[in-house]
């Protein structure tokens, strides 16, 4: 993939965000540099429906922008580098405010796969409270204390809420982290409705094993090009159509 | 009914279920094949909303594709072959994960008929776990041994549940199965507000049985021209104008 | 008001109650024949989203078309002759399944105006059960018998709900019966959220019956206008400009 | 900014409640007049979807029209004069039927930031109920006396709500009263889902004020951006790059 085709694609992925109703005006995607790996690009701060090629920006792990040229910055880019910098494999971060998420975030109802599909946001999300060691914060994750602290509760999962607040989403590939970022919304949706109708039965902790165990890239292809149509950007149909074809 | 025509028809239904929400990059419909009882018609695996003709392949019942031509089945085209085997009247199949219906699959409320226009979908809907007898998988139904014990559990039912999954519709017809993929959903959607409100009057059985009996193609045929309109897909106007019309 | 006027006016009528989800392939809304009261007029058996002039027939209050010219009737249009019958004051009826509303059909809970806006549906809305005269039926209005039955049941109210079914609405003009059937539905989507939050105040019979007193066509006219312009059908100005500004 | 500029963005903040479901025919939104802050701006009666610049009219405080033109100005009026009379420093007042909010007015439930975008609506909101005053009424403040009772109610708190009614929501500027309404209702969609979980944490005082401290016009600027794009409005990218891009 050339640089311009990886900035495409994180333009596309600010759209299909946008387009899904997982962010409105806030929450943001980043990937990692795709040759500098202590580098993440980000856009400057602004809508993610509204992103262009020339909003995105470099920055270092400690959230520097590389050249700014007068772009002003998310004051949350931190929780992206943080991440970067603790998990080596990770390729791609995403954090929002699903407003189907932010209930869990906030009660002590525990997000869980209720379905296949979801299985990659990990059994039982834990929750991140920016109060209980920083007290009463604007809750903005502006600096690399704060995110150092939620990527080690973050640990080694995809997935973690942070209360009356959102989420941080991150995976090993741009279209795995927006995959489960939008599948971390709908299992929210389908955990609320069935808490409605009674005792849920989860996937197993070996179901959820399986899942990810089995799941090939062509998963998140085929929602991929979904997504892309639903957000009105362009989709190369030789990926459907090449080496992931056999996977 | 021309075999161009069978094919429009199936694309025309995969964009309908897209369009009003049963599916998402998932889920899949079928037809039995027009001509060769034995075998059925099923897209490559995309999502419903971007099929097109080419997409279409022919399978035997045991899921062998008749001419692949370097396309790539979906891995649970079990699923069609296992109930066009078992249930030689049936013509047409949906599996889908629609996010009304996965609730009533993870708890032991049972999915009814609350309204008239959701009889189809018979009384207590029956909910299939796969972990029952295969235990922790990823839950996909990707083989015969699979396929054929929910065709089972579905026996002469219009449709099953799977737990943490989806489910299966299958009808004697494209337009009826489609039908009941959607009105199943508006059950599911109706049924959770109704709970929330106290205990619900269902429809008794001899009011299902009586919508069953007097519902006619016709009813079927008003509500394609309505969903051909919403997902921007052709309609041929003769069908409501033609015989049709007195029945 | 021309009777093409008239006519044009249904047609758009049948598409805004489409737009707001009010009904979907299925429900129907007439008007009392503008020059002959002893006549409705009311589509062909169509979903209301396609409806163009050439579909709209007249009926005698019996139900009998003046001239059919091959056009199939809608099962159900006894519901609006037995209702114009017994009601002289009414001159537009209105028969959907709204989604929102079904579930009130269906349990003990009765809806009752909790906004101003929806003061016009009345206080204490009731619910007609077919089974409880014809037993098992298929829940299907189809003849004078049970229409005037269900009319009765109405009474001199502007809303029943039908169990199972959905409801009538019946007005003094076609905005007003419009302007009441989708406000059923808004209310009947508030009174559910706030059923979840404890106990709820309903507007109280002076302060319904004090809308009611105030309410002028004005009302009804701000909001044909901002319904055509979603459903995309002409609006004419004038109106808003005309007497009615100064009511 | 200049008149023109101000008149824009006025018809502009119309179609965004519209766009965003915070409005349907009913609600408005107004502005303190630029060079004259005893007079207010505000469109004729008009559902916001519809409104244009030639619709908006100025008023003297106690809801006379300056120049009506033949305009027919909206019955409730009275409620922004109050507001503007009772408090210098605010400079746009929206009254809307938000119905995600509706509920939150007819229960004891109490509104308060379940996140920290929902900061500006302050904690705990209150409702005011025309009833304990003035008796069975239509609900609607018709009159400088009501509407004086309501702004007493409100003091200095940015939100009230009006029980079986709707709310006020009164701001510094337009952007800031715009992004405060619609965060008012995602506010109540994240306390109605998360009341059916359990018990909440809402965001602390001090959380709330540290928001409200660190807010810059950058945030409302980058919504606005986002807002404009939905509704189909023009934007001033300028605005995004200018000065409050180093805010």
């Amino acid at each position: 993939m050339t640089r311009t085709q990886a900035l495409d694609e994180l333009v596309t992925a600010n759209r299909i965000l946008a387009r899904e109703g997982v962010v409105d005006s806030f929450g943001h995607v980043s990937i990692r540099h795709p040759d500098r790996p202590d580098r993440y690009v980000l856009s400057r701060a602004r809508a993610p429906e509204c992103i262009e090629v020339d909003d995105l920006m470099e920055f270092s792990c400690d959230g520097t922008p590389i050249d700014a040229a007068g772009r002003k910055p998310y004051a949350e880019r931190f929780i992206h580098g943080a991440v970067y910098h603790a998990r080596p494999e990770v390729r791609a971060v995403v954090h929002h405010h699903s407003p189907s998420v932010i209930p869990f975030s906030v009660t002590n109802a525990t997000l869980s796969p209720v379905m296949h599909m979801c299985a990659g946001i990990g059994t039982r999300v834990p929750t991140w409270d920016s109060h209980a060691t920083f007290g009463d914060t604007n809750l903005l994750v502006t600096n690399m204390e704060m995110a150092t602290e939620l990527a080690a509760a973050l640990g080694d999962r995809p997935v973690i809420l942070m209360r009356g607040h959102g989420c941080v989403v991150a995976g090993l590939s741009l279209r795995e982290t927006i995959f489960n970022s939008i599948y971390l919304q709908l299992n929210a949706d389908l955990q609320l409705k069935a808490s409605g109708l009674g005792d849920i039965t989860f996937l197993s902790e070996g179901e959820v094993a399986a899942v990810l165990r089995t799941r090939g890239a062509f998963t998140f292809e085929r929602a991929w090009e979904f997504w892309c149509r639903r957000a009105g950007r362009p989709y190369d149909a030789r990926a459907m159509d090449g080496p992931l074809a056999g996977a």
